[in-house]
């Protein structure tokens, strides 16, 4: 790992710890037992450290965005894909905690980021379109925007959710009840094959509740 | 109206109309044509006028919140009680629209927020169970959990939904889209009941839709 990457991977896993608002360049180089001269040579303050972590972020979604096109086509996958869409937003968890705070203090992301909620939105219309496809899911027209509004939402604020009621939960306990919560949402649209997968996903998130 | 009325209604209007953050108590002073001498009599400061606010926006919630218990059984009461939050919501829209942002520069505020989200949450179960009593919602034991966290995070994330995606859309627009989304979340656990509700609440929102 070179210093570029030590710094990063430092940064973000403090900014998640501790929360990012408070950190200023000097704490980053401190954690890394580091100059903050030696830091500085890499990456121009705070500001140029968010915005390399969110090139990476972004990349990585949009790759996980762009792979599901076509290739997730049953109910199972669709849950599976749900798990690693949370976690690498959980990965990222600091930015999504205080979504407004950090947006409105980096207006720059504030627009990678909407156009990244743009190609999620499609991305879970396309998904849907599938399933549609596939017969296994029964959509009156008016409903389709609406649910895709409703999975989006709470793909967007689940973290801001947990962090406002100062619920703090632990992460796989977090992400298990918000992979429940998005199939339910999607679950009364499949007529009995719906019922099926939410007996599965009951038993799956009993057994790992469990734990 | 006295001064200190006036001075929270016109702050109340410019703080939803420009956003909060980047208003001065001498920006308040001026909107109102006022001396900043004479707020400053009323109110110390900004901070002391946001809380007052909240003081106001908690007072009718809370009230609206007790207000609902045991009186709300049929589906259509529930979609009338829905207006009337979601509106109350609306009027205090420069707090939602950036939640995050506020609550981390108003620590106080944080804290009964936290307390208002918990008696929400209280009252969204118990209509649920007045539903259920009614024998209108038919809910396996471990969805009611769900869908009340699905409830509320609609509630609480709606207008910072619209601020993010930037879509900033009308009021009454984005009101009926949003008591639609949070009825159909319901709906699907209502059986026949629940299907009659839906068309019902469909031909309304098309016929509110196309003014």
């Amino acid at each position: 790992m070179n210093t570029k990457e030590r710094i990063l991977k430092g940064s973000l896993a403090l900014f998640n710890e501790e929360g990012e608002a408070r950190q200023t360049a000097v704490d980053i180089a401190n954690v890394l037992e580091m100059s903050p001269g030696n830091l500085y040579y890499h990456f121009k303050g705070k500001g140029a450290i968010i915005a390399a972590l969110y090139d990476e972020f972004e990349a990585g979604m949009r790759a996980l965005l762009r792979g599901a096109r076509g290739r997730i086509t049953s109910i199972e996958d669709n849950w599976l894909y749900l798990y690693v869409l949370l976690e690498d937003i959980h990965g990222f968890r600091f930015f999504y905690r205080n979504l407004g705070e950090i947006l409105a203090r980096y207006p720059a992301l504030a627009v990678r980021f909407r156009a990244l909620l743009a190609e999620q939105r499609q991305t879970i219309s396309a998904l849907l379109g599938d399933l549609e496809k596939a017969g296994v899911l029964h959509l009156m027209p008016r409903m389709k925007p609406v649910l895709v509004q409703q999975i989006l939402m709470m793909l967007t604020f689940w973290l801001s959710m947990d962090a406002v009621t100062g619920a703090g939960e632990e992460e796989a306990s977090l992400i298990h009840k918000t992979v429940f919560s998005i199939m339910t949402l999607v679950i009364p649209h499949m007529g009995g094959a719906g019922l099926e997968a939410m007996q599965a996903i009951s038993a799956y998130y009993d057994t790992v509740m469990e734990k």
